[in-house]
């Protein structure tokens, strides 16, 4: 069983059927990252419209019992996730609704501060808001899974703490590795370990040591150290695969409608766009590339099957649905 | 099995509890009279507000298997329907949408001229429009029931013509018996029937004979001639109770944002509020005052359990899912 974590590519035919040439039974794929509540549903809709144009590949998924009918039927599950609250605007009833719409991740916060949560790169860490203790509460209740990727450290301790389910950070890596202001502190991954939380590794070049250059095989040993500090049974892929968008994308995703003025994010002024993938990770199809990586620096087919997509699916089965 | 086809009470904890005195096993909800796509979206979070406050007497009903759970578990099952497609916008990709949200009845037209077809108080019925003919057929696909309870004449009998599948009206009389504008001439009647779909009878008094005076007994004497009319397998009730509603309601049930003038819809200026009810249908404890009704004109008790709820169960079992 593969699973993806997170996704955001320019949808197509070609990338759903490299999803099954990957034997890539279910992804969580980002619709919103500044839309409002109006807009996130024509993104929606968008989806909707390449669930009927390809039923043989696609369909979309709700539960973990979907990815059991995507093995079945050689189909790809695509589960719906934001990586802002935006789509929420200050209303806690849309947490409801969005989760009956098929929403199954949620980010408290981007890059910046949000209503409920300090994004990764603001100066200062303020930490949950008082509409974010009631939105994390509404979350668990309805079973919206709180992901805490791009959010800034005090803000995730305390998202982990406050959560009576555990979370995730569906796609990043730890800064032991590679110090990138998105990437990790060991506290926070020890403290989403211990709480039965997720990571999911990024292979996004800003979040991976030496960018499109890194090996698989450094890639690898960073997830074994991982293991070691997490437990083998919190980690899996997140790959934050953003194939075929143009530049534009990347700018809407950095700047949306909050400044007027350009803001490079992870990027540079002299490298402004998405950058080049490792030559290990470009497509779904390659998958197997960090299958045979894990076994290679020792993972026994049990724990590299647990990362590759049994831990993601046990988290499914667990955490998207109210608790009875 | 007790089913109502059309409510739009103010709602509350006294109105759930008659609704399982009068054992009333689920009701079809007005969500929406004028209300644009995020409006309605609000009147279904103050549902789900409802559903998480009185679990034990409501909940959200998706399918007619809802109805038997209902019965099981002894609560009302609610079904959500629009009375004019304005939440739809001018946007086709939102009747799935709505769909997924549980929206299971959309009428094509409340009172006026909509985007999809024409209302029963317009001087002109010009029929179904270019994107009627569209959002008919996407109705038809994802299992969302057209409603033609408002709308005019030649409209309604080009919906029944166009839809490839039943269509409904959910609450209205035949106008044979009394001749409102808003109750159906034969010619619809018949198709309706002949195309496998149904009728809903209305309770509120602008469509009785005699409005509030009207008698049991006359109201289910015109019950049996529709059933000559249709067929016993198409008629059901669909009260229109609007219980505990101030006179504020119905205004803008009637006016909605289209005019600035008052219009008194089925009233008139001196009768501009809601009318009483008749003293045997006050609320849904009197469910059983139409079941002994029924059974003294004549009745026996298979068809009269069809007319208070198999007719619908067997409508909702079919019509609200995709075709396989």
């Amino acid at each position: 069983m593969r699973i993806d974590a997170l996704q955001y590519c320019r949808w197509s035919e070609s990338v759903f059927r490299q999803m099954r040439e990957g034997g890539v039974d279910a992804v969580h794929v980002t619709i919103a990252y500044h839309e409002n509540f109006r807009e996130m549903v024509a993104r929606i809709e968008e989806w909707n419209r390449h669930f009927e144009r390809f039923p043989e590949l696609i369909f979309q998924g709700f539960s973990a019992q979907c990815i059991n009918k995507a093995r079945e039927t050689n189909r790809t599950a695509i589960f719906f996730g934001f990586q802002n609250p935006s789509p929420i605007e200050d209303d806690i009833g849309l947490v409801e609704i969005v989760h009956r719409l098929g929403v199954r991740f949620m980010q408290l916060s981007y890059n910046n501060q949000s209503l409920l949560a300090t994004g990764c790169y603001e100066a200062e860490d303020p930490g949950i808001t008082r509409m974010g203790r009631q939105v994390i509460k509404e979350m668990n209740r309805v079973g919206l899974v709180v992901d805490m990727s791009h959010s800034a450290e005090r803000s995730t301790l305390e998202a982990i703490e406050i959560s009576e389910r555990p979370i995730a950070i569906t796609h990043a890596n730890p800064a032991f590795w590679e110090p990138a202001l998105r990437n990790k502190s060991d506290a926070v991954l020890r403290a989403l370990g211990e709480s039965g939380g997720m990571l999911g590794f990024s292979l996004y070049p800003h979040h991976l040591k030496d960018k499109g250059e890194c090996t698989l095989e450094g890639f690898c040993q960073m997830v074994a150290q991982t293991a070691d500090l997490m437990g083998v049974d919190h980690i899996g892929i997140g790959s934050d695969l953003c194939q075929d968008q143009p530049d534009s994308v990347v700018e809407w995703m950095r700047v949306g409608r909050w400044t007027k003025e350009i803001d490079y994010g992870e990027g540079s002024k002299s490298n402004a766009g998405f950058p080049p993938q490792p030559a290990w990770f470009e497509d779904n199809r390659h998958f197997s590339n960090i299958e045979a990586g894990l076994r290679q620096v020792g993972f026994d087919a049990v724990d590299t099957a647990k990362i590759i997509g049994g831990n993601w699916y046990r988290f499914f089965e667990q955490e998207f649905t109210p608790r009875g």
